[in-house]
């Protein structure tokens, strides 16, 4: 929760320092009267290092700010992620024992001709572990049952809406083809009896299930210290068997995806990968044609019975002005939940992880299409090529970024800021709200808190991030616009995680190494990029001088990958043993720890009244 | 030990197959007479893919043998892959009890204000694994001890000379500077007095040790399992202490490189890495003078008073045939030593790793040195950009390449045909062992059996691999050499392995996935080079449908390290619980264990007879 926070705050300082160090040496010096009142892009460009002259003397203090810069923003990456890594630590010690410390998630249970799934599971941890084994927990396939509990879970939320009613004009209707055919009859009567069949449906689904095992278990151990030894050492002989995971938190399991196998899974992932690249890379294609928007001529040539409405001033304007920033959004609030399909697909079993993996993954998308995609002035389509020659890169990048200043200011104001205000209405979802109450049935809608959309936020601060650090010492001037973001979007999320959103699990700090890398490449970017302008000034000493930075850069990346990522991977022994012996009375624990993993598909349905014994599961769950 | 032979067997059964693949068809079938009479290079040529025409149709089948050669080369891989991992466990279960299955080496002990090293590491491993925990043997300080042994063990063997030769004349020497100055004394007494004294300070020192722990101890586990559990689960809160590996067997171990902290051993790593790749590329600066020899002209502007020697024709014919040649496998000699010492300043701790870690160096040195610095005509330095260029690769490759094909059958034949055969005479051991009998003292020398050069061989054997699959569609007409060098090489080192070299440590097949990976890279090349030959040759179809085919095999290779490698790191929990249960009458085994790691230089000496009861340790070993 306060990843956000804390890398707001890194930013917002490291900002400030970029802009002390900068804005005083270069620009008072250089004799530029700021004239505020003529803020043009002509003012703004003076500001920029395309106003230096060639050679100049005055370009070292733009060296000295780089490695400045890059010193601190190195030092303040290591204080936050040592102060991270110590708070999940201390998290650990204080939490109360929950049931995905004890737990891991067994895959890949290899058949046997004579046991079934389940009994393999517990012959081979019984035997291995007799005295750390606590239970297991088969997963099942359930996709016919979810079909039928969200039928009836619809039906029985229909039939609470038509009990509450007073109006009899709704109590009857006809219940063929949409509501408009058959004979007009009680609706209540005739929902209640839909839901008995239903119910009846599902137990007798539940009670065919034990051929349908998936060979995926939840094997929960005694202790702490069990857990993590079958957590981290290879258990079967052929390593594709016997697979173990961190299990998940109870309420965070992603239950539909448990079917695939080592090798499908496998596959899978190669097919997400490559299908993530394609969409990263076709996304501009949408980009362009809304560009071709602005170009009313050609829309006019296209479609020629439009001629006349566009010759409409107003809508000409609407068209050309904001039509294409809006199908843009459009398309961007499509992104992410595309992403976090192709991350279930990929076969995690948790929604952190689902949201965590796609989190990535739109990281990498807006750095691309928002950052790239504009650099380079929208052709970037044609120069993908420039990415086989790395020796061009710097040059291109040095040519074309500095150019875009002055959009990316503007970026920062109209994307940055409105995004922050917006998120304060979140007027995405009382749109969404809306719509989904006139065109559905208004009585279907369940209230839930909402989890912080992380795989879409993260990504937008680090974005602004990654432009507040390449953009710092081309053209300082963006960097008072991104503090006044900062400062807004400390404000807004701090507001919005403490009253509007109900965390779905617990992060444990696990998305600071995605902040961390992305601060790491922005760096190396930023570098690349000043390796190209000092050529491109003819200083190629401060140039040749540059090219040790990378280097170093990511040579403090891999210490800081040794020193702190293993602590975000698991828990340490030290920390597990002393956990177990803190803990008493832990036979009430582990009762609950028993039945702690449970589909909530496979648990006995309450839907109708009935109180005829039948509610009692069929299908005694193995303990 | 099985693993060349092996090695052999795939690359001459591969061999086998593109040779019987490529050669009939594309050739008989095209009407070229082989005339043996006439065995030059024009006939060598003709038979390469150069000579087949622009857009031929029968690129096609070269296209086909890509393929198909691909899916053999994978599948072999596979199965031998898949082989050794087997053979690798059925080797662990037929182990006896060895120390190094108990032990683990514990790295990164945090100094404590009020204890010693040595009971920080017992209190500890004594809270935290009480039922397992079995002893610790501390690392220390033995720089000043080693000194003094070797010292004491030269006097020694020089005694034992002198009391076993009976000339007098050897009795009586003066014992000043270089055995010149000085009054003449009776030798054996004066070296007598001289090993007691050496003796006597090496046991102050061994008693002086306490002060002196490194940072870093063998701790010994009761079971299998302890062992497995302290390695893979993380230790301490900080990732950088408590850092646990795999213990080597307790004679593979090099003692002298424990001192290194966590931080020193990543810098040095640094350090050696950087040392490799530089090593590696100015390499080609003895490669280029010693071509320069070739050219008598320029030596004789840079040398005039060589004129005369110069001009007699013998001499001119050694310095321009023989030595280039002969200098430059001075050179190459010399490196696997560099390389073995440059793995040792990096930190390892036994003598496998160091040489494991060797081999993967010397194997890019030789691919680069030999492959590209040829292929590439020499210039290579040059066009070392080319990489900072992947688009270019295949091209320049393409063009490269096939010229070379004269050369590289030449090369198997002068190099690896003649490296076989020596091999056999072992005549490099016997020449240095010569020279040093001449030397130095005579009577220094002790006989120890020669363990198997990995490190020199397995990289010579790997590069003849890269030529065969690269070359194979290229110009087949180099598999029958290779087939021949490979058979010879079979019988050779099936000799040399049984009955001339002694092992110093068992490899447990973990030197297998260096040959895989250098095949999957070698593949990978041949790749390369066949887009860039079917672009020249203008099926540019055939060109983009290659394409795929390194991505499939690097696919396939990420398989492979899924599937097979966990067993090559570390054995499965199965495994090492059913060996544990196995074993019956563990306490004697116990006992030894306790005393299985000992520096050696900490061990009690008894060089001189005496009786009197100094010969104890004065240091009680904590066990």
């Amino acid at each position: 929760m306060r990843i956000i926070i804390f890398s707001l705050k890194v930013f917002a300082f490291a900002g400030v320092v970029g802009l002390c160090a900068l804005l005083p040496i270069n620009y008072m010096g250089s004799q530029i009267v700021i004239d505020f009142s003529d803020f043009t892009n002509k003012s703004l460009e003076s500001f920029s290092i395309s106003n230096v002259n060639d050679g100049s003397k005055k370009l070292w203090i733009h060296f000295g700010a780089v490695y400045a810069f890059t010193a601190f923003v190195c030092y303040l990456l290591y204080l936050e992620y040592r102060y991270i890594s110590l708070k999940r630590l201390a998290y650990y010690y204080s939490s109360e024992p929950k049931a995905d410390q004890f737990t891991v998630l067994v895959r890949g249970v290899p058949k046997s001709s004579t046991d079934s799934l389940s009994e393999s599971v517990e012959k081979f941890f019984s035997e291995y572990y007799p005295s750390l084994y606590l239970s297991h927990y088969m997963v099942y396939h359930t996709t016919k049952i979810q079909k039928l509990i969200s039928d009836a879970d619809k039906v029985n939320r229909r039939l609470a809406f038509l009990r509450s009613t007073q109006k009899t004009s709704q109590r009857f209707g006809r219940v063929g083809f949409l509501g408009l055919f058959g004979p007009k009859v009680d609706l209540v009567e005739y929902y209640e009896k839909k839901l008995e069949d239903l119910e009846d449906n599902v137990r007798t689904q539940q009670s065919l299930l034990s051929g349908e095992e998936v060979p995926a278990a939840f094997v929960s151990f005694k202790s702490r210290l069990g857990a993590a030894v079958a957590l981290h050492v290879q258990q079967g002989e052929n390593p594709t068997e016997w697979l173990t995971e961190q299990a998940p938190e109870p309420d965070d399991v992603y239950w539909p995806c448990f079917s695939a196998s080592f090798i499908s899974r496998w596959i899978g992932n190669v097919i997400v990968v490559f299908a993530c690249v394609i969409l990263t890379i076709l996304f501009l294609i949408p980009v362009i044609i809304v560009q071709g928007l602005t170009n009313l001529d050609q829309l006019e040539t296209w479609f020629p019975f439009l001629e006349g409405v566009l010759n409409i001033a107003f809508i000409s304007q609407v068209i050309t002005g904001y039509l294409p920033s809006l199908i843009l959004k459009m398309f961007l609030y499509m992104v992410p939940p595309v992403m976090i399909m192709l991350s279930s697909i990929q076969g995690y079993v948790a929604h952190s992880q689902i949201e965590k993996s796609a989190c990535n993954k739109m990281l990498w998308f807006t750095i691309w299409n928002i950052f790239f995609a504009n650099a380079l002035s929208g052709s970037v389509l044609y120069r993908v090529n420039i990415f086989l020659e790395p020796k061009e890169i710097p040059n291109i990048l040095a040519v074309a970024v500095p150019g875009q200043a002055t959009f990316f200011i503007t970026y920062v104001v109209t994307s940055g800021w409105t995004s922050t205000a917006s998120e304060l209405l979140r007027s995405m979802a009382l749109v969404s709200n809306f719509m989904r109450r006139i065109f559905f049935t208004k009585a279907d809608e369940k209230f839930e808190a909402p989890s912080f959309p992380y795989s879409s936020e993260i990504p937008s601060i680090l974005l602004f991030g990654l432009l507040g650090i390449t953009y710092f010492f081309l053209s300082p001037l963006i960097l008072p616009f991104l503090l006044v973001y900062y400062c807004l979007a400390y404000i807004i999320y701090s507001h919005q995680l403490l009253n509007v959103y109900s965390p779905k699990f617990e992060t444990g700090g696990t998305f600071w190494p995605i902040v961390h890398n992305s601060t790491i490449f922005s760096l190396i970017l930023m570098h690349m990029i000043s390796v190209g302008i000092f050529g491109l000034k003819k200083l190629p000493l401060a140039s040749s001088l540059t090219v040790p930075l990378p280097i170093i850069t990511l040579l403090f990346n891999s210490y800081c990958r040794k020193r702190f990522l293993p602590v975000f991977k698991g828990y340490p022994a030290e920390c597990m043993i002393k956990k177990d012996r803190s803990d008493e009375a832990m036979s009430d624990f582990h009762e609950k720890l028993v039945t702690a993993y449970q589909d909530p598909f496979l648990k006995p349905i309450h839907f109708s009244g009935r109180t005829d014994g039948s509610n009692a599961p069929l299908l005694a769950y193995e303990t």
